[in-house]
């Protein structure tokens, strides 16, 4: 049943919907271990035993080495973290990344460039929003300390090419950052096999906990702390760690990617028969196209129908979709990622972004075809007779 | 009954036991409340409501407006950030700050030094641990753009004289950060009446949840993010906001400030007891003296033994205490603190930490000064008997 308190969720790509087998155990951990990890005695023991633990388990998932693992508070953190190093060198820096990152990129970029020994190019993207390869040989400088390419696109699902970027970064030694945060748990990665230095990823995007992300720092990589103070996190990330949620993350995880194939066979037929219904009706526009692409997002739009009269009827019939990110709250401004893509300023105003995961049903997705195609119709009508 | 499970616990500067009723409250938000408060739907309003509802409750508590209020990932995140604004600056910029700042301040201090425009002063502090209050006023200069103290020290208790520094501060119009990471919920304090422009808290000090913190920052201060991404914190914190941490920490200090008095009467009576006690047994020394104190903080050691083996003693004994910071964990090291006050270092590593918090009993404290003495007779006997 559709109802107030459980409408039809699709916006899995701002948060998951988290497990709840997963929230149960963290508040037996949270209970009965409330000790510091740091402090010297049996409780404080016990807590750090639990955060190894998790940390152990991440990295044994991940296929690299625990202390190769940096518990953050989120993406968000873990992203700046790796940009905001340039800030404690006076040297000349040069950093490449792409037009369609997260703003957590993007923003932190811009503020890097005000500095006047940092330099940053921005990679163009296709009209499929990914990243063109070829221009990414052109943009090396002699001083490129960085290269920060997403694995997904958090607005539209595509994936990146990844391999063929981090193959043309190993060949010119440069260190490269790719932001998994939307990827986690929805598509294979090696970052071993990448050859990367730096990863960031957060629980809350698959069905773990918020307030927990983690970074990747190769062994031997550079690398400067953005929170610097007690010695937690081998001295990379101060603060007293968050066991609850980095055993939250852990089993998230591990629940994630056992059932990954199961959860993304359902979201791959979600997905066509969505998008299937959508395009045998007047005015339908999919941005990004059906391959290589999250099977768990849809991005797109109704040709001339705002995406904001969109939302808002949706969201009357409790509905829960997305106009492009969620990061940029309050009104519907042009998205960055559409504009990039070629879209017109209008054409990217019309986009509605659909995100599914581990516990969307039929029911859910039934519903919102039949309402998205009750209210198109309507809004397409009223088109037709106010002029 | 003190047991493996529930050992005495000593060691709430480091983290306080979570307060079980708040624990169940977050639960249930947590299961109810998914959404992102950035979304445009309706799950992610009702996110945003209890989001503003919490900011506007601890604003309330804290006497100050709800825009003022930053919401972090704990006390050292909100350290680093007002010490970070000056990596964005090439501008001259002088620090004045205390030499007995928790580790987020001078691990930070320390990095900002490495850069040629930044040069950081340290005040002395007088042999009980208090910051000397007439040698702020000289080490001011023309270019002194922050002077950061904390209120109380999380090693000795000492609280700091906050009002004379603010009134100095004031009167050279020089920004003001108080670390309020140990005070807050503890003594009274007025943000407001100090003329502070920031200040620096945690919840789980006093009994909140883990990972989250909050920066006050003064209508009209200066300030630059320290992780910048999307619109979150009217763009001065990115990442998506932790409705349930956010929840649980106005909750917290909600109940904590109604019951201080209680609590506060509660840890005087047991600090009285354990002082008294102890200073009747020779060796016992006290740090930091006993007014103008945390009513739940004590610091002390017994001369000629080593905090080392009374720790691990009273560890098999199932009671937790701390020596020294609990953020430098592993080895015991000499503490900044107690050197600053100008404890020698063999002095400096015999002194242990007790603290305790709403949820210390009675039988614990007993029990505690009873093991204690234990051990310190036999420590005393076997150093007369080994040469």
């Amino acid at each position: 049943m559709i109802s107030p308190e459980k409408p039809a969720y699709f916006d899995y790509n701002a948060t998951a919907v988290l497990l709840p087998h997963i929230a149960e155990k963290m508040a037996r951990v949270a209970q009965s271990q409330f000790g510091n990890p740091s402090s010297p005695h049996q409780k404080g023991r016990e807590a750090k035993n639990i955060l190894e633990d998790s940390r152990a388990r991440l990295a044994c998932l991940l296929g690299i080495e625990p202390d190769e693992l940096l518990f953050t508070s989120g993406g968000s953190e873990s992203n700046n973290s790796v940009l905001r190093q340039f800030l404690q060198t006076s040297e000349p820096v040069h950093i490449i990344t792409s037009r369609i990152e997260h703003p957590s990129i993007l923003e932190t970029c811009r503020i890097l460039e005000r500095m006047s020994h940092i330099e940053v190019s921005y990679l163009p993207v296709d009209s499929e929003g990914r990243v063109v390869s070829e221009t990414l040989k052109p943009a090396i400088r002699s001083h490129t300390r960085l290269i920060s390419i997403m694995t997904a696109n958090n607005e539209t699902g595509v994936i990146q090419p990844v391999e063929s970027l981090t193959a043309i970064a190993r060949e010119y030694q440069i260190p490269f950052h790719v932001d998994c945060v939307q990827g986690l748990g929805k598509i294979p990665m090696d970052w071993r096999e990448w050859g990367i230095h730096y990863a960031s990823a957060t629980a809350h995007k698959f069905g773990g906990p918020r307030g927990i992300g983690l970074l990747y720092i190769k062994k031997g990589s550079p690398f400067t702390s953005l929170i610097a103070g007690g010695k937690q996190e081998r001295e990379r990330r101060a603060g007293t760690e968050n066991v609850v949620l980095a055993y939250g993350f852990a089993e998230a995880l591990d629940w994630t990617l056992n059932h990954r194939e199961a959860i993304n066979r359902r979201m791959t037929s979600f997905k066509d028969q969505i998008i299937r219904i959508f395009q045998a009706n007047e005015g339908f526009f999919l941005n990004g196209g059906r391959v290589r692409c999250l099977p768990n997002t849809i991005n797109f739009g109704w040709h001339g129908l705002s995406a904001e009269s969109l939302l808002i009827s949706l969201d009357l019939d409790q509905i829960a979709v997305s106009s492009g990110s969620a990061c940029s709250s309050g009104a519907i401004e042009a998205s960055p990622v559409l504009l990039a893509m070629g879209l017109d300023k209008q054409k990217s105003k019309a986009c509605l972004r659909v995100s599914m995961g581990w516990n969307t049903r039929q029911e859910e997705v039934d519903y919102f075809i039949e309402r998205m195609l009750f209210h198109t119709k309507r809004l397409y009508a009223k088109k037709r007779t106010t002029p």
